[in-house]
């Protein structure tokens, strides 16, 4: 990965609109889908004629596509879209999808629901999961505050089970020094308890130092 | 979460077979149609009629349904089946899935692809990603060297970048004390070079040890 991973859209932003809600409502459907099919108790036959209907769904979307992953892109606002993300990703059925709202104090704080494809220990959240979405929401609150990096460690402690369901999570800037930020977080049950508490480093990388040295700018905004 | 969260499969193991050959067929179609509309390029009209109809076999699914997540069921044998977890289960098309191999010393691995679906940093695998399979990981080592618990604590350090493809995890007890187990464990990307290592602590909850206490029984195999 270097400055050239973060490719420049070819959309104008409405075109880049209606995208969005196309391919957005496409992954909504899988993503339900997705739910569906590990709750099904149909018979077998009909199991098995859903599963050559969605080969075929996956022949038809498959003629025409891209061969590698989404990456992120960066509009002419400087805004990224980082829609295979898979926590945030809006072409990403895997994605929960968190939106993550944020302040430039270095702040992030999302709301979101965890269906049965996030289990772990039976009808909670999945531990990893949770350190999946509390990554995600660290390195925001780090972007956020103009202090942005990659994961250079993450520490999770695990208070109490957090089941699936409704839940909140928010993160943010505990103290920067140099190309370090320290962040911490957490996830929230219904109630408003904390159940995952985490800390994260977040380390600029060198090449973005470097194109930044030569180019005299402010960090970039861009590790999401 | 208590005992009874595991429930007894009502299943023979004939049964057991033919359900997990049909309803793994279906989970595998939705996978890869998960990964093909996320790097699908069709035409809005053909996303749109895809859209309905994934709706339409969403529907199908549903008139026959669990309302509730899929637990861990227990065989006769002991054996679970944890078809829903986000990291391992059969039917759920969130896993990737890993396929797990353990060791009574208390060592699991796992070789496994990560499409597009798993991405963070352009190319790059999520660092959440990472920290969702160590966890399972992790767990894994402790239950199978007869040591198992919850996730109490993880640690995750990041090395260097982790590239979507074909990688390779490992986790191992590093020591027991009492029903605290310290495991330690890594992704490694396909020249073998480990990228992500990780420090877990698993506790068995108290429940269990009361009921271990009152039935004289030895540490359960149950917390994958």
């Amino acid at each position: 990965m270097d400055a050239d991973s973060y490719r420049p859209t070819s959309m104008s932003p409405e075109e880049a609109a209606e995208h969005d809600a196309v391919f957005g409502a496409l992954t909504r459907s899988v993503r339900e889908l997705v739910e569906a099919q590990l709750l099904t108790e149909v018979d077998h036959d009909v199991a098995r004629g859903v599963t050559a209907e969605v080969e075929a769904l996956t022949a038809r979307l498959r003629k025409q596509a891209s061969d590698g992953p989404l990456g992120i892109e960066v509009g002419d606002d400087g805004r990224t879209r980082a829609h295979g993300n898979a926590v945030i990703g809006l072409r990403n059925p895997v994605a929960p999808p968190l939106h993550v709202e944020r302040s430039p104090d270095g702040k992030a704080w999302s709301s979101f629901r965890l269906g049965p494809q996030y289990e772990g220990p039976p009808g909670l959240v999945h531990g990893g999961v949770s350190a999946l979405l509390l990554d995600q929401l660290c390195g925001e609150a780090a972007a956020a505050g103009g202090a942005p990096g990659m994961t250079g460690r993450l520490t999770l402690t695990y208070r109490r089970p957090t089941p699936l369901g409704d839940l909140s999570a928010e993160a943010w800037i505990d103290h920067v020094e140099g190309w370090k930020t320290t962040v911490r977080g957490c996830i929230k049950d219904a109630d408003g308890n904390p159940t995952v508490e985490a800390e994260g480093l977040f380390i600029l990388p060198r090449w973005a130092r470097e194109l930044m040295e030569k180019q005299g700018e402010e960090r970039p905004d861009r590790f999401e």
